[in-house]
């Protein structure tokens, strides 16, 4: 039976494919650090099992297409306090921000168009792009330049009339980049020029490092038919479970196109919008506290990472992720060996092995994804582990 | 801005586009008897909320990609017991059986692919198709057939090379005909013979009034590379906000599509899965009471509407939507008058005009659905509004 070109053209998420190997390694008694995967430990507000638990009804039904009226107005009101204004009308609930981003291509892609994206990126964005008929046109980046691409130059020779859109995540995943104030607008300007829309995914907003404000695109009010705006609260509130995001736009056909998606869906869950709602009403010093704890885990990742000998890597500014090249042949055989042959009193490290994101063939090979979602004891022990497996992986 | 062009190509939801109206009606102090869209007003069984409360936790942490391991397993068993065997790799735990409809065409068609639909059919499967590039191609029934279709010679004359699946809603929303043993066998066959998925949305499993036990097509074992079973718990339950479904296949290049959508998307909200598994724990007895609710709502939807002069309408074996055809020169413009004109002590009624679950164009005009998911005495005052409204629309 024929399975569709698009869904074949698609690869397993380079970020789970070595699962199984990793339940063999556990099966053999090996204790392993995960740095593979984004899932933060903060712990979730209460506020939001509070709210779902006053939520209890007699029927549970389906909510409003658009998203519960209180959630909507929460994520205005947030949106308010960091200076983007815009009205409930512009803003859709979505299943996560992954519903988002697929809903965003669906809206805007046919077969043969194209989507700028700087690279490496997020590996799902290939997914939703391709499910949409579009093709992934990547930007190169290198780790020499701390994969940063907010240049004229870097970008509109690769701009051509089947290219509908950029996409960017500010703060970045995998790199941990965050875009000036500067380089923002120059993105902005490269898609009004254009005509072209930019996909801001900013999920991970709160999370930089440096003294920086919260940023985001929505502020811009000359590219209000161009900007889509990807977020979530999973990681905000790490409440990655809730699976509540929302695709925010000010031009009107997005939103309605968006809203018929939203309404052959029928609803988001209607017990997560509420705890999603009550979310956004958690005190400032929340975010506070989270910034803290991952900035002491940034700078014992980034410090650790340079005692290895041979790395090439940047101080990530903001998400919880850095990408570094290490002085290995290919990161995805070095993550075989690390579960296969290597391990330390008992204990070994997973990564998530760099080629899956990029389009490029052949690029990322080298490199690996770190995501530094664990304590700052844990970070390590875990990054000791990875200079300890590369020397003895180099010497085999 | 350009929006894609198969965005452009779907319509708003021809169940909620009368919304606006409604509300106008509303504010004029009009108290409307919905009988338009799904929305059972059957308890939620208490086990949904109990597991969730019991389920919180510190971080509410993302589940596993294909759904977690008791909802899986809950699933499995369910389906042991109704006959049909499958191993819990054959189930993937979906946002509604709507992501399951999505994930399925994503994963079998192409750009110009099409898929067979009886017709009348729920409208949102025109969407799922037309994001996935594929296109909708309408087997013809008719009011005065009862809408029955599963004949040789009603359906092989469309199967052409472009032809990729069947899909069919046993039983049928809007027309609430179920297929006999022999029909479902025969929908089998003639997949299996031509090389064509058959999609199956079973969501009404347990919604059959005639004595006949819960059947579905995957008890057949000769297709087993064809077939795709489609599942929620928002009926079976009335858990509509829960968001839970499923995409059941024992064809293995399916699953593995659809698992790479699954990882895509990263997973289902994690407490409705809890509670969605609860669900399947309860007592069989909340069945029978149902189905004998909703039974007596089928007995006085069908003798009320035998009732009114010139109406042609077929009694419903299943589901809890019914189509009529009505002595009215357009069902929209008659629910256009319902909502602005008519009155009878201060009260009107609200159906799903028929024209929006056709793709054949002018089809369906006259006809409408009713969802006869409300309690008897408001059914019957519904359909008392209806007879009259009649009356008064043709002597205007």
């Amino acid at each position: 039976m024929k399975l569709s070109r698009k869904i074949c053209d698609c690869a397993q998420s380079p970020i789970r494919k070595f699962y199984p190997y990793a339940v063999a390694a556990q099966q053999r008694g090996i204790r392993i650090h995960q740095l593979n995967i984004g899932q933060p430990d903060i712990q979730t507000p209460p506020a939001f099992f509070e709210a779902i638990e006053a939520g209890r009804r007699d029927v549970l039904a389906y909510a409003e297409s658009p998203g519960i009226p209180a959630l909507l107005e929460a994520i205005r009101a947030y949106y308010a306090r960091i200076g983007a204004s815009f009205e409930t009308q512009d803003i859709l609930v979505t299943t996560g921000g992954s519903e988002a981003l697929l809903m965003a291509m669906l809206c805007i892609l046919d077969e043969g168009d194209e989507v700028l994206i700087p690279e490496p990126y997020y590996p799902n964005y290939f997914t939703f792009i391709r499910m949409a008929g579009g093709r992934v046109h990547p930007i190169p980046t290198s780790p020499e330049d701390g994969y940063r691409y907010a240049e004229r130059a870097r970008i509109e020779p690769h701009i051509t009339e089947k290219t509908r859109a950029i996409l960017l995540a500010n703060p970045g995943n995998p790199t941990g980049t965050v875009l000036t104030p500067a380089e923002l607008r120059l993105m902005a300007d490269i898609a009004r020029e254009h005509g072209l829309y930019l996909i801001c995914d900013e999920v991970y907003r709160e999370f930089i490092y440096d003294g920086a404000e919260p940023a985001t695109a929505g502020r811009f009010r000359d590219i209000d038919e161009n900007l889509i705006l990807i977020d979530s609260v999973s990681k905000r509130f790490s409440a990655c479970g809730a699976r509540i995001g929302a695709l925010i736009s000010r031009n009107r056909g997005i939103m309605q196109g968006a809203l018929k998606l939203a309404q052959a869906r029928l609803s988001v869950a209607t017990l997560d919008q509420l705890g999603a709602a009550a979310l956004y009403g958690v005190d400032p010093s929340y975010f506070d506290a989270t910034r803290n704890e991952y900035r002491r885990r940034r700078d014992t990742c980034y410090r650790k990472l340079l005692e290895i000998p041979g790395i090439v890597t940047t101080e990530p500014q903001g998400a919880f992720y850095t990408m570094a090249k290490l002085p290995v042949d290919s990161t995805e055989r070095f993550q075989l060996y690390l579960l296969q042959e290597f391990e330390d009193n008992g204990e070994t490290v997973m990564f998530a092995p760099g080629s899956g994101f990029y389009a490029t063939p052949g690029a990322g090979t080298s490199e690996i994804r770190i995501a530094y979602v664990r304590c700052v004891e844990e970070l390590e022990r875990s990054l000791t582990l990875l200079r300890l497996a590369i020397e003895r992986y180099n010497q085999k």
